[in-house]
């Protein structure tokens, strides 16, 4: 992996043009029905003609046999080292929901869930509950207050939503130091939240009271009738894309998380459609502003994490078949990446490496034949760390100076 | 390399099954008489059938051009730095031969060895006696007594023999900052031992003591009528497997240092026969008592270091064939790798990569036609750290959770 400080030492502004298209989830292994992998399965003319022009190789978003998470993983397409840069669960979903995270706030992920008569959870996304039923039950939470902390609370999805804890000005400060109050598995109840470090034993406070007015305020809601809250965590001080590179970043991403992630490294995350096609309108509309684009495809990793063959190897085909339209843009470097393997086979993400290419003027092609992941890795990246992605597209944009005399 | 924290942060307990098949001194380089590799010249079925239905690369025991001792060799397969962690050949001799190691104790690798009337070495192995002499021998050494410290002595094969230097109670502690008085070379006396370390003076003086007791002990027993030292050392505070990765490992080993190792890392030591049919009988017998499994073959190491080409082909042939009871147990991950690379061609150890292969039902095979260095190159894996063999072999078995959100 290249140092931070050096690329930082490197970089220089360039008027070229660099998209970052993220497939999550692409790679895959093998399926026992077909022994192919969905990329080895998917009809796509457009990715393969690109990967005969492209440089190839496979590469390992934290380190073999390690399974990223989302976060881990996209942090490594943009460079930074996923260990040393961690990012909590809370942080990612609340600034995915527009939220406006304060430095000092403590933010959770929430899941509206079922609960039977012992209050013990049975289904810990309450049926997948109507948008709307979420907005109505997160009404009734922004309703609540507790001593020495604001609750906000913001809707998501279904079940899902986000909260941020945010202290009192000249009150104490609040810490993330705390435990879950999900118990991640059915037919237990909901846990008190405990604090890992003694200075977090106000914030543990605060919250479970919060948690407790919140149960009387939905406990006749069935099947929406509880709540847990996981991933409690302040904001990371993260190097900005722009001070490191010199590039001007935007984010186009449908899902919260992404583009929480995205603005946590300075992208300007820019208003999109849910479909690829969207998406790509939207890159060609701000086109003339950046000099960076993190178009962010969710539906790869979705269909594997349901263990669907089928819908990843559809999802891949839409993806391809809307390609050429943000080929017409003509980036000087299009690089197609994953922030980690989804194999439908395990129905989960995975360490498995995962294919990438790069295309520019300055590549040497030739290698992979189509774009899978035995034929990226014949190209001459070999498999290599995710965080040497972001350098070479540097690079291969003109954006990198040379290293010594 | 992952991070050894970060992986002990994510190990999970399973029932799934690891073994690591380690052929000592596996890879090799083209012979001068063949142009092929060891492994490319043997018949070796069971292997190369292995070899197509699983992962495949090449791993680095320590580092680019560096060749590794069994030491470092070994750790490295076991998931652990091998420049991070450092073991005396003392320590590892003196486990191997089963002695009672106690913290604070010096050990150390000796040698009978031939002197001639000038005391000077001419056959640093004592024309290899039998191991009979030893015994008698090395009673001899164990009459001999000094002060301030406790000299303990075990017979090895042939020349060879462990000893611990232990500290009285209540007097002073040892050290083992002290040079060899094993010369390493013949036409050469033995050598004083002296401190490297100003507080090693006195275990200097107390070692120096005792060589000269017993150089005078075995002077009339031509042609083991001298002794050499080297290897000083204490034991190192490694890690344990069942800390780090929460396994309840097994060593399935012939050879003493070999066996010493794994008893370092924590493994459970089981008695075992000569042969890799032995070998693999003891490991059916142990197979529902643990879930990792370190089965270690010596033939192919010794055969590369004594330049017998033929002999190590015949060694990689022998264990080919007895690989079928192996596979019946059926384990979820089975890992074949090496220590280190010994080509008969140059009859020592070496720092060429050493084949590597892996097989689990995540795996995406199809890369390498057979299990030879220029095939494992073609595989997933690429030339990666043999330290990363470990978290791939728990990832493999499910033993690994996911990093980050």
């Amino acid at each position: 992996m290249a140092d931070f400080e050096l690329i930082k030492s490197l970089a220089r502004k360039t008027d070229t043009k660099i998209v970052l298209l993220v497939m999550d989830g692409l790679g895959g292994i093998p399926h026992p029905k077909t022994l192919r992998t969905e990329l080895e399965a998917a009809r796509k003319d457009n990715l393969d003609r690109l990967a005969r022009s492209s440089q190839t190789g496979l590469s390992i978003p934290v380190a073999h046999g390690i399974t990223p998470g989302s976060g881990p993983g996209h942090l490594a397409l943009f460079g930074y080292d996923p260990i040393k840069y961690l990012i909590g669960r809370g942080i990612l979903e609340a600034l995915g929901l527009d939220m406006d995270v304060r430095d000092g706030d403590v933010a959770a992920r929430g899941n509206f869930c079922t609960l039977d008569d012992d209050g013990l959870i049975i289904d810990r996304r309450a049926g997948r509950i109507p948008t709307e039923t979420n907005t109505e039950l997160t009404t009734l939470l922004n309703g609540i207050s507790v001593d020495n902390a604001t609750p906000i609370v913001a809707s998501g999805r279904e079940h899902r939503f986000a909260m941020l804890f945010r202290p009192e000005d000249g009150g104490p400060q609040l810490s993330d130091a705390l435990t879950d109050s999900d118990p991640q598995r059915e037919g237990l109840a909901p846990l008190t939240v405990t604090a890992t470090e003694p200075w977090a034993d106000s914030t543990a406070g605060i919250i479970n009271t919060f948690l407790e007015k919140a149960a009387s305020a939905v406990a006749d809601r069935h099947p929406a009738n509880g709540l847990v809250l996981r991933g409690f965590s302040t904001t990371p001080d993260l190097p900005q894309m722009s001070d490191v590179y010199g590039l001007n970043p935007a984010a186009i991403a449908a899902y919260p998380m992404y583009r929480g992630l995205a603005e946590l490294v300075g992208m300007n995350v820019v208003e999109t459609g849910d479909t690829i096609e969207d998406q790509i309108r939207t890159t060609r509309d701000i086109w003339n502003n950046h000099d960076f684009f993190f178009v962010h495809y969710k539906y790869t990793d979705s269909a594997g994490e349901d263990g669907d063959y089928d819908a990843k190897v559809a999802a891949i085909e839409r993806l391809d078949n809307a390609l050429p339209a943000l080929l017409d843009l003509d980036p000087d470097v299009l690089v197609v990446a994953g922030d980690h393997s989804t194999p439908s086979a395990m129905a989960a993400h995975s360490w498995h490496p995962v294919p990438v290419m790069i295309r520019s003027r300055h590549v040497t092609a030739g290698f992979a034949e189509a774009f899978t992941e035995r034929e990226c890795a014949k190209g001459m990246l070999g498999t290599m760390a995710a965080t040497d992605i972001m350098p070479l597209a540097l690079a291969n944009a003109g954006k990198l100076d040379k290293f010594g005399a």
